[in-house]
C-alpha cells in the first residue's frame, strides 16, 4: 500500500542542513573536544536541489550540555573561532560595519534566543555616530529586534530590508531560534551558514528570506534548534515503541513490561526488527520508510490542525545559557578588544 | 498480548477532574451561553479512589476562545459569577483576607500564568497596614509569585506554608497553568476547585500539596490546562492515523492520500473500525484499548526521557489574556466597590 | 548684575506647550469633569516664535490621579473623544492606515511609556495581509518600538522614515514619555498635537523630529510628562525655601522653624515678598526674575554636567496605569467595533 | 538667625556610612587599582550614636566606571575578595548554607538591583534536596526576590524571618539599592556591611530591620547607592550657583556668564569664599553651614510634600552591569568549583 501513498509534498521539518543529508559520510568533521564536534558542509547547487537547503556553508557545532560553565566556555570559544573564520572567507574586515538582528518572539520562551541575544551584544554605531573616541579594535555595530509579525503586523522581511538601505552595513549577522527534526539536538546544535535565513521556513516563501541575494551584502545566520516539530516526537515514539515492543517479545518470556531505565534507550537502539517483525507489532505502520513514515504523521497532524510547539520544560534555562554563549562570542569575534570571558 | 502488559502503574497525565471521568452522565452542567458550558463536579471519597482526584467541588468552564474580546469578558464575568459562588459556599465573608498565590516560572511562556496574574490583581493588604482610609468594600488582599524550584532552591510548599503562618490571611486563592490529556482543552478551559494543588502534580508526593489540610484554612485553586503532556500529542497523531488510513482505504479506489481539510477531523472522527481492522492498519498496537495503548506510550517516553513540553504557538498571546481574564475576575469578585470590565 | 547675565540661550526644558506659554487667557479650555480639564491650544506662526513650540494644534488633558479605577476611565474616556477629533479634524476616515510608533526605553522604567502602550494595541495588519477575515470597522494598524540609539545604535526617526516609507500608512501615532517643568503636572497631563514630536527634544535637532513635514502624512503625538528636569527641583526648592523663610520671620517670634505639615503648601503660596525681603532671605538670587534664577541654576548644571532624571518614587505604577488608558483610548477611538471599557 | 533654627530633627537622607563620618581621617583604605578604592569602616558604640549608622564593618568599594569591561572585571574581583575575607571574618565554612535576598522593586529601574542580581546567582539548594550529585566546592544556596510592599501587601521583613525559619541557612546575604547623599557616588561604590539593612532606611523604624539581631544569624548587606535623595541635587546645585557667581564676580569685569565647560568644575571646585562674600550671594542661606543648609532644604522638600527619585538617565544600563558584577562576585566568593570571568 506504502508505494501508493503520495507524501512526496509533505515535508520533515527541520531548519538544520545536516538532518536533511542522506548520509553523514564525506563531511569535514573535526572534534574540537570530547564535548564538542565541529562539521562543515558545503550546499552546492546539486545537493541544495536533494536536500531541499539553499547553497552555500554550514557549520555545524555540536555539543552535549550548556549548563555546565566550563562546557559553556567552551562551546563559546569554538563559536567565536567559526565565526572569525566565515568573517575571513567573506572577506570582511575589521573595518566593514556589521548589522546584527534579532529575529524571533521574545514573550514566548523556546522563540526569544534572538532578541535575548541582541541584549547582550555590544553594540557601538551610536558612539560614532555622535564622535565619540572610541577604542581601535572596536567595530561599528548596531543591533535590532524586528519583532514578530503577530505583534507589530508588519512583515519582518520588510522591515529588515529598510533598516539595511538606512543604515547601510557591510553584512548582517541574523540570530534566530530554529526547529530540528530529532530530540538529541534540541539546544545542543548551533547552525552557522552563509546561505542565509527565511523566518518561518518550511512555508516555502523564498520572498520572506533574508539573504546575500535579497539584501545585497554578505549574511551569516546563527541559529540553535529549540523545538522540534509536533511529527517528530510522534514519530520518535513509534520508532522506539517498536523496538520497545520487539525488545520486551525477545527477552522476556513472561512478557511483562519490565523496564531497566539505565541504559535501556541503548539497548533497544540496538535492535534491529525485520520487515515481518515490524509489521507484527504496527502492522502496516511497520511496512514504510522510516521517512514514509514520518511524512505520513505530518500529513495526519496537519489535517487535524495541530499547531503545537515541543520544547524541553527546562527551555527557560537553557535559552537564557544558550544567548550569553552566542552573544560572548559575537562580541569577542567582532571586536578586537574585548574579551568576554 | 495486551492483557499480559502491566501498564497499570502509568498514570496519565491530567490536572482536569473532568478528563479522568470514565463518563460524562450525571454531571450538573449548564450552557452559560452558546459558547460557554459550565460543569460543576462533587468528587466523594468513592470517586476519588476511583479517578485520582482529591476530594472536592471541581466547576470547569469550557469555552471557545479567548483571542476575540466579547467572548473574554464573557467568559470573565462567568469566572467572577462562579468564584462569588464558590466563596459563598465557603462561608467566605467580605470581611475576610485573601492571600493570592500564583504559581509557576514567570519565563517559561506557558508555565507564566499565575506570576502574570498576580501582577494584575488588586493588592490592598499594605493599604490597611498603613492605616489608609481604605474604601468600603474593599477586602485585605496580598499576592506573591513564589517562584519555582529551580530558580530559588526553596521547595514551593514550604514558602507557602511560612507565608500563611505570617499573614494568617482567612482563605487562599492559587492560581497555576495546568496540564490537559486532550489538546481540545488547552487554553480553553478553567477549572476551579475547593479540592487544592499540587504543584506539578502527577509525581504523586502529596507531602507537596497546597489544600486545606496542610494549611487549616480554605483553598480556592483556579488553574486553566496551557500543555498537554507529550503522550497526548502522541497517542491522538495514532488515533487520527488509523482513523485516517481507514478512511483513505473505504473512500479512495486509488489509495491515494487526498485530503480535503475543510470538514476532514469531523468526517474522520466517525469513523468506527473494527477491531480486525485496527489490527491490520496497525497491528498489535490496534488490539490495545484507547487506555492501554496511551500508557504503553507514557511507557517509552519514560523510558526514553523525553522531558517535554506540548503548547500552542501562540501561547504567549493566549497566556496574556487568559491571565487578564482571570485577575478581573478576581479583583470583581473579591472587592464590592471595583468594576473591571 | 543680573542685567548683565547672558542667560537667553538656556532653554527652560518642557515638552508641554502649555508650559511655555507667558499667560494662561485667551485659551479655549472647558472642565469636562470635576478632575479633568481639556485645554486647546492653537500655536500659529507668530505664537511659535515665542513659545518655541511648532506650530499647530496642542491638546492638553489635565487630570487629579490616574490610579483610582473610575478616574482612570473617566480619563480615557475623555482621550478617546479628543482623538476621535483630531482625527475628524485632520480628515482621516475609518479606512485609513495607522502606524503606532511607542518611543522610548523599555527598560527605563519613565520613559517606557511608549514601547508599554504598544504590548496593548490592537494590531490587525497582518491580518488583512494574511487575508484573514476581519470584522468590519476594525482597522488597519500596524505598531512598533525602535528602541533606543543607545541600545540599537540607529537613529529613531532613521528608522521611522523608512518605516513609514516600507508599509506607507496614512497616518501615524507617536507614543512618548515627556518632560515637564513643574512637578505638578507628573503624571498628571497628557498631551496630544498635530505638531510632531522630536525625541530627546529640547536638545535642537530638527533634523530629528517626527513629524508631518519630514514624513509626509499626518502625525499626532500622545505623551505624559513622567520627568522633571533636574532644574525644577532645584528651582521649586529655592522659591519655597524663600517663602518658607519670609514666613517664619513673620509668623514666629522665636524663628523657630515649626511646620504644620497640613495647608503648609497653601499657606507659603500666598506669601508675596518684596524684593527687599528676597534679596535679605537668598540675597542675589532673590533679585532675579524667576525665569532667570531658573536659567541661571540650568547654567550650572550643565556646567557640573549633572545628568539626572527626577521622576515620582511609584512611577513603575504610574506608568503601567498610563499605558493602560492611553491604549485602550487608542484602540476604542481607532475601531469601531471594540469597547475596552 | 540659623542658630535659631531647629533643624536636627532632619536626617540627611544616605545609607553609606562614610558619608555620615565628620573626617576621613583615620580610615583603614587601600588603593587596589588606578580605578579602584577600598575602605574599611569600624563603627563601635559610640561612632555609632554620632553618625547614626549601625555598629559593624563597612566595607566600601569605590570605583570611577563600570561601563567599561575591563574595569567591570577589577571591581568584580575586589568585591569578590572582599566578600570572602568578610565571610572568614564572620568564621562562614564552605559547608554553611547561604540565603540570598534580593530586596526593591524589579519594575522601577533604579530599585531592581537586587532582584536583577538574583537572577544571575548560581542557586544549588534544590539540587542537594533533590539527591543530585553536586560538585564538591559547590556552597548550598538558595536565592529569593520577595518583591516590595505596595505589590505584595506584605511586609518583606515578616517575609523574610520566615523564610529563614522555615529554610534555616547559615547565614544570609541581601543585596539592595540604596541611597547617597552625593551624586558622584552613584553607581561608583559598592558598601558591603555585616551590621545589616533597613529596606526603605532613614524612615527609622528599626522593627523593620534584617539584621544578626533579629535573624540570629549572620547577614551581610551588599549595596550600591542607584538614587540621591532630592535634598542632594539642590543642596549641590546651590553650593555650585555659589562658587560660580562668585567665581564670575571675581574673574569677569564685563560680569557676563561665559563658562568654559573644560574643567570648570575643578575650577570652582577651589573658590573658597568668605562669609561675607557667600551673604552677598545668597543671602541668609550663605551663612548656614552647608549640613544646616541642607537640613533646610529637606525641610521645604518635606512640608511641600515632593517625593521624587533623582537618578542618573543611563540607568537601565549600570543597572544591569552592576548586578552583573556582583553576581559573578558572588558565585565565585560562595563556589569553589566555579569561576565566572
Amino acid at each position: 500500500m506504502n508505494n501508493e501513498i503520495d507524501l512526496s509534498k509533505h515535508k520533515i521539518r527541520t531548519d538544520l542542513a545536516i538532518e536533511t543529508l542522506p548520509s553523514m559520510e564525506n563531511l569535514d568533521t573535526y572534534i574540537k573536544d570530547e564535548q564538542i564536534k565541529v562539521t562543515s558542509l558545503h550546499v552546492d547547487s546539486k545537493l541544495s536541489q536533494e536536500i531541499g537547503k539553499k547553497e552555500g556553508t554550514y557549520i555545524t557545532i555540536e555539543f552535549d550540555d550548556v549548563t555546565d560553565y566550563d562546557n559553556r566556555e567552551k562551546v563559546g570559544q569554538t563559536l567565536e573561532e567559526e565565526i572569525k573564520k566565515m568573517l575571513d572567507d567573506k572577506k570582511i574586515t575589521p573595518q566593514d560595519e556589521c548589522l546584527i538582528i534579532g529575529l524571533g518572539n521574545e514573550k514566548s520562551t523556546p522563540d526569544a534566543l534572538g532578541p535575548l541575544t541582541i541584549k547582550n551584544v555590544l553594540v557601538t554605531r551610536h558612539l560614532f555616530l555622535l564622535g565619540t573616541n572610541v577604542k581601535e579594535g572596536i567595530r561599528k555595530v548596531s543591533a535590532l529586534s524586528p519583532g514578530v509579525m503577530g505583534n507589530t503586523g508588519i512583515e519582518t522581511i520588510d522591515l529588515i530590508k529598510n533598516i539595511v538601505q538606512t543604515i547601510k552595513p557591510s553584512f548582517v549577522i541574523v540570530i534566530d531560534a530554529l526547529a530540528a527534526s530529532s530530540i538529541e539536538r534540541v539546544n545542543k546544535t548551533i547552525q552557522m551558514t552563509d546561505s542565509g535565513i527565511e523566518p518561518g521556513s518550511g512555508v516555502g516563501n523564498s520572498r520572506k528570506e533574508i539573504s546575500e541575494q535579497i539584501l545585497g551584502i554578505p549574511v551569516i545566520a546563527i541559529g540553535v534548534p529549540t523545538v522540534v516539530d509536533s511529527s517528530t516526537i510522534v514519530s520518535d515514539t513509534i520508532n522506539y515503541l517498536l523496538k520497545h515492543l520487539s525488545y520486551i517479545k525477545d527477552n522476556y518470556s513472561r512478557n511483562k513490561l519490565i523496564v531497566t531505565r539505565s541504559n535501556y534507550l541503548e539497548k533497544i537502539k540496538n535492535s534491529n526488527l525485520s520487515k515481518n517483525e515490524k509489521e507484527e507489532v504496527i502492522g502496516m505502520l511497520g511496512t514504510l520508510s522510516e521517512e514514509e513514515q514520518k511524512k505520513l504523521i505530518i500529513e495526519v497532524l496537519e489535517a487535524i490542525n495541530y499547531n503545537m510547539i515541543v520544547t524541553p520544560k527546562e527551555i527557560d534555562y537553557l535559552i537564557e545559557k544558550l544567548s550569553d554563549v552566542i552573544s560572548s562570542a559575537l562580541n569577542n569575534a567582532l571586536h578586537k578588544e574585548i574579551t568576554n570571558y
